[in-house]
């Protein structure tokens, strides 16, 4: 699979008082990027949420590099390293388009549900999506 | 009724770039003191929301008199200003609790929805809510 | 000029427990459409900023018509209407790109600031940015 | 010292289309309630940037444990780990103040900027702030 980077723009509801991207926000980002992703891979996640599955966070964690500021327009990479059992694990970097410095490199960890709000194992409950997963880790 | 005024602090995560509170914030502060207001009334939103009931937003507008800085305190001020059909019209005022100044007014315009998400007159669907707003304006 | 019309999709995390964006955001959207707007006309707000001025919101309007949902593509059409003294007056239009739907309109009433915080008049102390608003007006 | 724990509500616009407080809103309110815990301490946020500081954040990490809804009162404990060199360690628990459930817990790491922006040594640059930090990890 080819995937198209996931770019976007800082806008200036984004900044605080340090006339930075406040920390927060990369946390967003870190969810728009994923989001694009599983549409490119074919199987978004409003397909998830037809097929009665929902996706819960467990775990996020996040390291900031080099602030980005208002207008810095990013890339995210967006790598899927683990998805195993009932979890998911995505690395994410987020580029300043300008200058390619890596500004922010973060990770999350996921699950996914069932119609009764369960989690399941995507190998059993869903082997398309898993195999889309695994397919693009490769 | 007496109510006890709606107060809070402005957050860092809230200002931007200029080092003020941006502009969208404030009418996420309308929704707040709203909600308190609703609560302190005695019917709060989880109530409405218990017996079958919703509300959506119609209009909102809001005037920007003088800059909110991060750590300021703020007391927001609710009134009820009309109470019809199908339509509830609530007027705000945001006030610097140190200095005293008028810092932003604004006004919201909802609706209330029954189980099925149609708008509702709430005299007829929900007498004791529309009671206690029609006693609030006195 | 030609402008090419400011879209984006609607993120997970704009969405509230109605499932729809939480109104807002919407705040938030205008912003996004006003400064890829002037971007395009060849003027940036990171023009005006190293030219020592600044932009101050004075009055905000949105009418909800409605709602968006997580995953929608909308697109933002902005018309300058108004480019007097020291204020600028924009207007918005938010469709649904799927449906055509006219989701939410709006207005934004700014005025533009020197480097000591001062409104000025657009016309005296910014021609260049002036005349392409006027432009634009046309 | 004795501090006073940090509570607040859920408010409806940091609820996703879940119906649950979307995660990275737990992100800023380890902010509101790290800032809070140094007003207590008798230094607060404010003191630190008119004495010409400022704070950087350089790593955050959250974990999710249970849900928190609309209108769910919660109580953020706050503990400072570490005050070593440039660097300041927080960790932050997330209660449900009606049913006692511990919902998140995390961490922040942040460090202190002179006014040119430089990290600098606390100890060193400030032992004031240094010494209260200090007092409240025993």
């Amino acid at each position: 699979m080819e995937f198209t980077p996931y770019t976007r723009k800082a806008q200036y509801y984004e900044t605080d008082a340090m006339a930075i991207v406040h920390h927060s926000n990369y946390i967003r980002w870190f969810e728009e990027a994923r989001i694009d992703y599983m549409d490119q891979m074919g199987y978004g996640y409003r397909q998830l949420e037809a097929d009665g599955m929902g996706s819960l966070l467990l775990d996020v964690q996040c390291s900031y590099h080099k602030p980005v500021r208002f207008g810095d327009a990013v890339r995210i990479d967006v790598h899927i390293t683990e998805c195993r059992g009932v979890r998911m694990r995505v690395r994410y970097e987020v580029y300043n388009q300008q200058t390619g410095a890596l500004c922010c490199t973060g990770e999350t960890c996921n699950c996914f549900l069932n119609s009764e709000g369960k989690p399941v194992a995507l190998k059993r409950h869903c082997p398309a999506l898993y195999q889309l997963f695994v397919a693009s880790m490769e």
